[in-house]
């Protein structure tokens, strides 16, 4: 449908620095366009994965807001079907919904992110999406 | 830099609606990607405008995040000079800061609105921005 820039380097907004931490496998990269602070209560974060890079599963206590902006990702709540994520798509993860996301096995995959209701808590990071799992998805 | 799609369509997201309200003058677009609600309270809307097309000076009274996707706009507060924004731009509006928003002569503008804190009130809209003052921009 576009033809937007090579999405290894993310879409619109900078690709930032490489996750370090060990809640993801694969490399991911963030950039904080919004962050942390009690006026907005509100970060915002440009997150972009490389081809099977995912997050752990995990629950945000005040919700996140995905706004996808290229490449082609997966999102999957506990107990439901994984669903295939593309430029333009928006994900409501509701309070405490067990989740996770991450880039497909033949793309690259960008989305915003927005944190919602912060004042609720931190996310609750649990545990990796196996590569038994990812292999497997349904 | 890109060469996404022609900013008349908008940029990633849906173009929406003709706004059909007095608060804004020339044509402006609208497409709600998170509706109103009390589990997010995050209402998040894509906005396109046209050439010259703005919105009334105006406060969000729990602030409000602009994500620039595309095109060439401004941004005033109160008192301060315009800025030009472009693709990727981010800009965070403080609650009650006076300010309105538009594209640029020359150019569509398309940006994503993120409204922060709405618990503390809708959206106050003040006087229009004249041909005058959109002439004479500093």
């Amino acid at each position: 449908m576009s033809n937007i820039q090579d999405k290894s380097e993310s879409v619109i907004f900078p690709k930032g620095v490489k996750v370090s931490n060990d809640y993801f496998i694969g490399a991911a990269f963030l950039e904080m366009l919004v962050p942390h602070d009690n006026i907005f209560n509100c970060p915002i974060v440009n997150v972009t994965f490389e081809p099977r890079a995912r997050n752990n599963w995990h629950k945000h206590p005040g919700g996140q807001i995905l706004l996808v902006t290229g490449g082609k990702g997966y999102y999957q709540e506990e107990g439901k079907h994984v669903q295939e994520l593309h430029e333009g798509d928006v994900v409501k993860i509701l309070p405490d919904a067990k989740h996770w996301h991450g880039a497909t096995p033949d793309s690259w995959f960008t989305h915003i992110a927005i944190n919602t209701n912060v004042q609720a808590g931190a996310v609750e990071w649990l545990e990796p999406v196996t590569d038994e799992e990812y292999n497997n998805l349904k």
